[in-house]
């Protein structure tokens, strides 16, 4: 089969080809799938930086989330379901040898969902990284019944599902952002709060509001600072969730809050959240993501390449972010 | 009344004297106490300074607890219960206007604890900031069922009582310091497992024993760097309780150990902790801390002050913090 292999975690285009590999066989609990299209996300650029949470050993096939059909299965009850059906699947974890940038793919079947008639190999191959955690993110505040929700990196794809999740559910979303640019788009869309981290009076603004509102949960993807003055901002006994660190920084955290005001602060991460799940809670979850693929939690494809121009689509993605995702379609040849 | 008055959050003796207050009546909730002893701590020397998680409106009564006796109360049933008893008392809350260095003083019945016949004044003063702190914290290893603990600021005051208390209840602790004669300190009192962060291997070792043995709770009172370290240490799906600040540093957390690693962090505040507890759960605790404060609770006291020499008191306490703590005696006359 035909895979990208990253050979040095650098920056460098020349550490990234295409390579000749052995189409993998699925151990027990495992599924082989055949790769319709998979998605550059931010979380693949860190990891090709070798800046994500963890490395695989090199060489390394990238390509943490993608879509396909499953062609076999090794032991174990939710492969045998899922042989023969399309599906969404995510290598995310450092327990997963293979990577989405290739024509074939062993994976947990555990990190697979199957998808429903109505969404397609593009939608289905960026349904896990941003739509499946906006929704668990949302299902938090939700289930914890907090009254509003304060989210840092508002513009991100991610982040204008919250507020479309948000807007859905009725609970309101207090908006960070660290651009001008990024809070007009999210007031274009319809978001009420939005704070830019800019503004003289933003600390003592976004205060008040998460006090007013009770954003008594947050979702930082940001990390640095910016966790600190988040958690700063929230109300006595709230919750703060990292789940990124555009910032490529620590968290801070000041101890005042942790201490005097009880409040703490957590991890998300959807390769967890998905191993925690029952298969039953799974399956509820992905249909119900999968209804609102279509419209709240849509994905704009911005181009598809062949695996052949990957290095070409990170510096494509890299230079319009917001422009929507890019596909890589293993099953296109170079120059197609 | 004689009080000591702080004028300013600085540094300087000069805003530290006594002068002559009226006695505080107690309102509902509330008791009135004669006060006996109470210490100098590291937290009163972080509030004297403003750098304590909170200000009280200026001029303000320091003294974060001590003992005395019951003399009025306001309504309510605690406060009925303990009128006339010696207690142990805290004012380390911003709702409480007053403070322990007093011959008077008006605070929470919730943050008073009855002494049993068996403990003095002394030992009373000093019970709660250190020996149940230490008390609560083993509680929240033993039922949450962590095998092992993971320290910072071993070799204070607190951090050695709960190397006893890990000794009596069989939980092992793995102690963290930053100096020499600290570890030197915790090894001939029986420490068995002692790190210094100017180790070579620190990271590393720690990191070994905290996996091998289990260290899925950790107590940090430093804060800073240091909080990221020991989070970085701990097995997968740990908690890190901070419960000081010593660095006087925002805590710096490491984005990839709450991701990929379902770890977290939260405050500890003795003051919460006891509000928390009801009525009864509060007296079973105290009691059994007091059964302890002979032996491996016992604080030590290198001397005993009237009100009038506050301010040297706190110059000789910053100039050895480890030969045990003084006491500010409100009954005793100065030059006595």
């Amino acid at each position: 089969m035909r895979a990208v292999q990253l050979r040095a975690y650098d920056a460098r285009p020349e550490s990234i080809s295409v390579v000749e590999a052995p189409i993998p066989r699925p151990g027990p609990g495992q599924v082989l799938v055949r790769v319709a299209a998979s998605p550059i996300n931010p979380s693949d650029q860190m990891f090709i930086r070798g800046l994500y949470g963890f490395k695989k050993p090199l060489p390394a096939i990238p390509g943490f989330e993608g879509s396909g059909t499953v062609l076999e299965a090794g032991s174990g009850m939710m492969g045998r379901f899922l042989k023969g059906r399309r599906v969404a699947c995510a290598t995310a974890a450092p327990d997963i040898a293979g990577g989405m940038w290739a024509e074939y793919l062993v994976t947990s079947a555990q990190l697979c969902v199957p998808l429903s008639r109505q969404v397609d190999m593009e939608q289905g191959a960026t349904m896990l990284v941003n739509p499946l955690t906006a929704w668990a993110l949302m299902e938090e505040a939700r289930l914890g019944r907090h009254r509003a929700v304060v989210q840092t990196a508002a513009a991100s794809a991610l982040g204008r599902m919250l507020v479309r999740l948000g807007q859905r559910f009725s609970i309101p979303v207090i908006n960070v952002v660290r651009r001008v640019e990024q809070a007009e788009l999210l007031r274009k869309m319809g978001a009420e709060y939005v704070f830019n981290t800019g503004d003289a009076d933003f600390d003592a603004s976004l205060d008040d509001l998460c006090h007013r509102l009770g954003a008594t949960i947050g979702f930082d993807a940001v990390a640095g600072e910016m966790s600190a003055r988040v958690l700063r901002a929230q109300p006595r006994g709230s919750r703060l969730l990292v789940y990124g660190a555009l910032s490529l920084e620590a968290s801070q955290l000041d101890p005042a809050s942790l201490i005097f005001e009880g409040k703490r602060v957590e991890g998300f991460w959807l390769t967890a959240w998905l191993r925690r799940k029952s298969m039953l809670s799974q399956l509820q979850v992905s249909r119900q993501v999968q209804r609102l693929l279509a419209g709240d939690l849509k994905t704009q494809i911005q181009a598809r390449l062949p695996l052949e121009e990957a290095a070409r689509g990170l510096e494509q993605y890299a230079a319009n972010m917001t422009g929507g995702k890019i596909l890589l379609m293993p099953s296109r040849a170079a120059g197609e």
